[in-house]
């Protein structure tokens, strides 16, 4: 390859900085106080409010003498007016650093206040295009400290914010490198309370996160661009990239199932903590693509579901089944353009591939991936959250719309294709 | 494990961003103003500025409109009086931008003289102790792009830079977090350019990189700081360096051996200098023990060896040799302290380990080490460099003093030890 070639040959690596363990809730004052922040916006949500981590984290924030004001009402699955009131809410205190307490809808609802209070423009300005109008983060945001209490999205990584666009019945968002919090502070034993049915939504989103970032187009098929500016944030799979993914996809293979087979293994919580970290890293730097794409449309198409774990939210697809749910569909399809890495991935799942070949690499990690749905409660395909063959043109349309993540696939697909992956998700045992 | 327990519970990680690639080099102009740095002094050494190397970053930054001094004064395996002119030279240019294009040699030069450019101060004020003084560094330094072109020290990824303390006859160093480079641009193409016996010595260095971090004390085996400021930078080994320094160990076990039966072999180099890359990732997070130790006595004592591939340099030991002679005995000495992950370690060097159980695991891996290096041109052990039984005390004497390093053992050696393992490492086969 040389330096002239037509096609990408760089790839870079930005990592959120991590801090990493049990306890590390406690060291918050001290984190904010080397971030020279004194007024404090702590965001969470009603549940995790009652809970004894926000209140380990206020009580480590006084303790260093900080001001802090609490954020609590975070919507489950956050929606564009639940991004709008946080941010109304983070305009109006003045604050200089920011922290989130919670799942991916805390942490995605902080990163959006804090934009819209650091710099304010209209709502729409700074969301995805078609759905907004896409327009550049144009500086730096106050410092968030962004702790994760599921297991779970990795947005603690990322350069997203997620929300469901309700009149447009699809969920969309907002990305932009600047929306990288300033530091990770990830506490396992937060899992500790989670009820199983959320560590098993999260946990297989963390799973497919793995996966998709392993599978996504390979970095070096993209053009080189013209001004290294424009290298994309998603950058593709990447040899960085593949060392996290494989570790999460290993570890989730391992201890998804123990977690739901016994809610007090803390073990597996917390090896399932860790790779949602790790896969965060990951897909942070290299993208996820199909699953997630669908996922936007399953989420965005249906306000009736209630998943166990989520009794006490407003009925929704969990995001983590919104997305696993075309997983193994996705893989089958994508398969054909790298199948030895999809054996790989089934491999690294814990599937028993000594007798395989390559060509059995997309059936093995949908084989595999069913399984561990199955083994862990998750609801049987798309027909299982109330969808049926009727529903696939609508579904199409809103999967369609996620280009950004679609161009992520190694094998971009139509909207027929869509149809199909669709129809193969409806039910997978 | 409870959050007030006595012994550490976290750890954390602060890499530096990497852009990674083919041609890497050429995108400098636009890294350099992405900085907003305008007068920038560029360290190299004078082999290295006759190469195209430099003047494809050279041209890169005229390219920018930025101006470039080249500083290629600086000394293969630095030493006090080097690092000093280089500060002279760095304090008199007004540069608001650094960068290094070398091995270890240039880049510790480049941190060296940017810290006493910024924050002037006696030379022995930032020196570790007891050699120093060991001064906390006040504040950042001036912005530095860090370019590897060895595969290599991982400078690149570290807080460290090393000399040699001639009237001392020892090498030491400075280390602190504000030395870490800004970035690190990492062009693999560079290392087409070594001489084979540079490839070797340097990939050795990664390996035992690797094997260190690997091996490292446990970052739980620490006390809990009392201030979470006072967490050391080398934290021990932890689930996030063991990820990199798995994967560098599996790269340097493939394709070291490549490297040296066919120097063409731009595959392999590639593989190193990724090698090098991830293993500086790991243990500028996890730290270095006992060979590294070991190796600045076995360098700064030895002023008469001369290298395959160092025939242009002054006589010395180059630091990878003088790492890795002393490995294969370290490991054999912490093995006991966890066989398990010895026999990974010698497993993921490429040893057949199917018949063996844990306690064979500090035999099998110094075995396998001392395989490769004999099959890449090594000398055989600290004897081959000219060093008999009566050197022994000197070199304790001089390895006792790296207690910076030694308490990063999983084992602490005491003098008798330190003596023991000198005396293993005299020969290897
Ligand atoms: N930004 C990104 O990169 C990214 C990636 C994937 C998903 N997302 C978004 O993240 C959101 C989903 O986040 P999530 O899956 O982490 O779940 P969540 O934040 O929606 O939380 C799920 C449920 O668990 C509860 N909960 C959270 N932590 C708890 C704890 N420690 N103990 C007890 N209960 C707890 C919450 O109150 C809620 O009821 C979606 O909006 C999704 O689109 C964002
Ligand atoms: N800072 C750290 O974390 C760290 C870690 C380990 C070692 N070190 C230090 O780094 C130094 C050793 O560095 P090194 O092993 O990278 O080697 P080096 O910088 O000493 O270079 C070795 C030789 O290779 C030549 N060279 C370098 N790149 C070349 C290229 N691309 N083509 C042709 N020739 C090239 C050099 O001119 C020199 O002759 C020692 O002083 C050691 O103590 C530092
Ligand atoms: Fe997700
Ligand atoms: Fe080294």
């Amino acid at each position: 390859m040389t330096p002239d070639a037509v096609r990408e040959h760089i790839f870079t690596v930005d990592t959120v900085p991590l801090k990493y363990g049990h306890g590390a809730l406690r060291e918050l004052g001290h984190d904010l106080k080397a971030l020279n922040a004194r007024r404090i916006a702590l965001f969470t949500d009603r549940h995790l409010a009652a809970l004894e981590h926000v209140a380990i984290a206020r009580e480590a924030i006084a303790r260093a003498g900080l001001d802090v004001v609490v954020y609590d009402a975070v919507t489950v699955e956050p929606t564009d007016a639940s991004f709008r009131d946080a941010a109304a809410f983070a305009a109006d205190g003045a604050f200089d650093g920011f922290i989130s307490i919670g799942g991916g809808s805390v942490m995605d609802t902080c990163k959006a206040a804090n934009l819209y209070a650091t710099h304010p423009d209209d709502f729409l300005a700074y969301v995805n295009a078609p759905m907004g109008q896409g327009k550049p983060v144009p500086g730096p945001l106050k410092p968030h400290l962004a702790c994760p209490t599921t297991c779970g999205t990795g947005s603690e990584m990322t350069a997203t914010a997620i929300f469901d666009f309700v009149s447009e019945t699809v969920k969309t968002g907002i990305a932009h490198r600047f929306l990288k919090p300033t530091r990770a502070v990830v506490d396992p034993t937060t899992t500790y309370t989670l009820p199983v049915g959320v560590v098993c939504s999260t946990g297989l989103d963390v799973l497919t996160h793995a996966i998709e970032s392993w599978t996504a187009r390979d970095f070096r098929s993209r053009d080189y661009p013209t001004d290294p500016s424009l290298r994309p944030p998603y950058q593709g799979s990447n040899p960085w990239s593949d060392i996290g993914s494989m570790r999460a996809i290993e570890l989730g293979g391992r201890y998804l199932e123990r977690a739901y087979a016994d809610p007090a293994d803390h073990e597996a919580r917390d090896a399932l903590m860790f790779a949602s970290t790790l896969a965060g890293m990951a897909f942070g730097n290299a993208g996820v693509h199909i699953p997630h794409a669908m996922s936007y449309a399953v989420a965005g198409q249906n306000h009736r579901y209630v998943a166990a774990g989520y009794e006490d939210d407003k009925p929704m697809v969990p995001h983590g089944i919104s997305v696993v749910v075309n997983a193994p569909a996705a893989f089958r399809f994508t398969a054909s353009t790298s199948p030895e890495r999809h054996l790989e991935a089934a491999r690294g799942l814990g599937a028993d591939t000594r007798n395989m070949t390559p060509e059995h690499g997309g059936a093995a990690l949908a084989d595999r991936l069913a399984e561990i749905m199955r083994n862990t409660g998750c609801p049987n395909g798309i027909g299982a959250l109330g969808y049926t063959e009727s529903d696939i043109p609508a579904l199409v349309q809103g999967a369609a719309q996620q280009q950004r993540l679609l161009v992520q696939a190694p094998r971009a697909p139509s909207e027929a294709d869509l149809a199909g992956l669709f129809r193969d998700a409806l039910r997978y045992w």
